[in-house]
């Protein structure tokens, strides 16, 4: 995002902070951002805009210490996977005259790390904004406008249906990857071909990343995780009865409904 | 595999049949085979080897087609995803001096057709080779030369066994892959990003070819979608219970798992 941001001029500066030490000196030589600082009330020091982008259960304490420090009118926005854990946890708690809104860029890359950072991964994807009821409409409108000049499709939802959605296509598929390789008998695995990989690639993530997503929209996931075992025990039914025609036409449907959103 | 045999001169003559004139004529001119042929009965007159590769239904009867016409000796194998059906189906009404060995390599692409054919798709992958418990040892080893003579990775077991590790590692797979998307919203589908388009893919296949995999596998795949319930009622308990320590841990063991057979 930064180097996007940076590629297209939108700021005079960009300022970028994390743990890491080497980390920050990579930003800084790969063109990344402008000014690399050692701790995020330097990095928000007076500044515009603010993203955080943390794992979940640490967002909302590093939006209120950048807000406390930031210029007056700035924006302080996150890309956390959920969305209503967050702003319950810091709008109510935001300083007068800064403003919380949340965000969520839904590109994302198996590589991580700076060094692998590009600024095109977020052109063309879409970014959710999240406002809560009290939000300032200038400043989601100023948001929307940011992730826009990214080449961003941003659209704009309460964080509750953002957490109903994402649970469904994001949260659920994670764990249901998960479930998949632990339902595979140890000695069955090594015959897994490419549609095994891709399919369980998902569940490649960083587990205590995952596990404070799944803690924050604990009550989404719950229900999603309710469709799926219907759905499954569906199948398992079908199987069950013989009915081998119903099989294919649900084998149909869902091969339709990918290709809605998918082409490859 | 025509390609590869091709390229590495296994054959004096490669001969191919299929059901579209178009397909025959492009297969010719691809250098896919040497002669065209318009019915299985022609391909395979005084053939040493066949191989049939039709859905998972078709296969028996081209099996037997085929050993009526084959030279004394032949050995006639097939490729379909499932191997006791076919194995049952096809080694008791075998003709004398003619030797029936059901195969399984595990490569495929989502790009089909005789167009997107490349030499390289088996090579390094892994082949199956699944003889009934009366096939004759001689025939086996002469096809697990064939398979290995294209670079596959030939293990042989019985049929029953690869269907029941086929279950596991990919016809459940795909079931739940259909299951998955079926559980999603139709107006949440449109924010899935690359995570769910992979986590999906294998559910683009054949509905009809999966129908039959499914039919002819249908004990295994319902043993194997039993496992697979169990593990998401474990994940939709954790979730209930508020145990996201154990979400984590289950996260991670299904990412250690995964990277001992994939590294992306």
């Amino acid at each position: 995002m930064a180097l996007a941001a940076r590629k297209r001029g939108l700021f005079t500066e960009i300022r970028g902070t994390t743990r890491r030490a080497s980390t920050r000196k990579a930003a800084l030589e790969l063109g990344v951002i402008d000014r690399a600082c050692e701790t995020a009330g330097e990095a928000a020091d007076g500044a515009d805009m603010v993203v955080v982008a943390t794992s979940v259960a640490d967002i909302p304490r590093f939006c209120l210490e950048c807000a406390a420090v930031a210029a007056e009118g700035a924006i302080i926005t996150d890309v956390g996977s959920v969305k209503g854990a967050i702003e319950r946890a810091v709008f109510p708690n935001m300083p007068g005259g800064r403003h919380f809104v949340g965000s969520h860029p839904l590109a994302g890359s198996e590589k991580t790390g700076v060094v692998n950072a590009t600024p095109e991964l977020l052109a063309g994807a879409t970014c959710i904004v999240a406002p809560g009821e009290n939000a300032e409409p200038a400043a989601v409108e100023k948001l929307l406008s940011f992730w826009r000049a990214l080449d961003m499709n941003a659209v704009c939802m309460t964080p509750d249906r953002h957490d109903s959605i994402l649970a469904g296509v994001s949260h659920v598929p994670h764990l249901a990857a998960a479930a998949l390789l632990a339902a595979i008998p140890e000695d069955a695995l090594p015959f897994g071909a490419s549609g095994l990989r891709d399919a369980t690639r998902i569940a490649a993530g960083d587990a205590a990343l995952w596990r404070d997503i799944v803690e924050a929209n604990q009550h989404e996931v719950h229900k999603a995780l309710v469709l799926l075992q219907g759905q499954i025990e569906r199948v398992r039914e079908l199987v069950e009865q013989k009915d081998f025609a119903a099989i294919e036409a649900y084998l149909r449907e869902a091969d339709q409904k990918r290709k809605v959103r998918y082409d490859s």
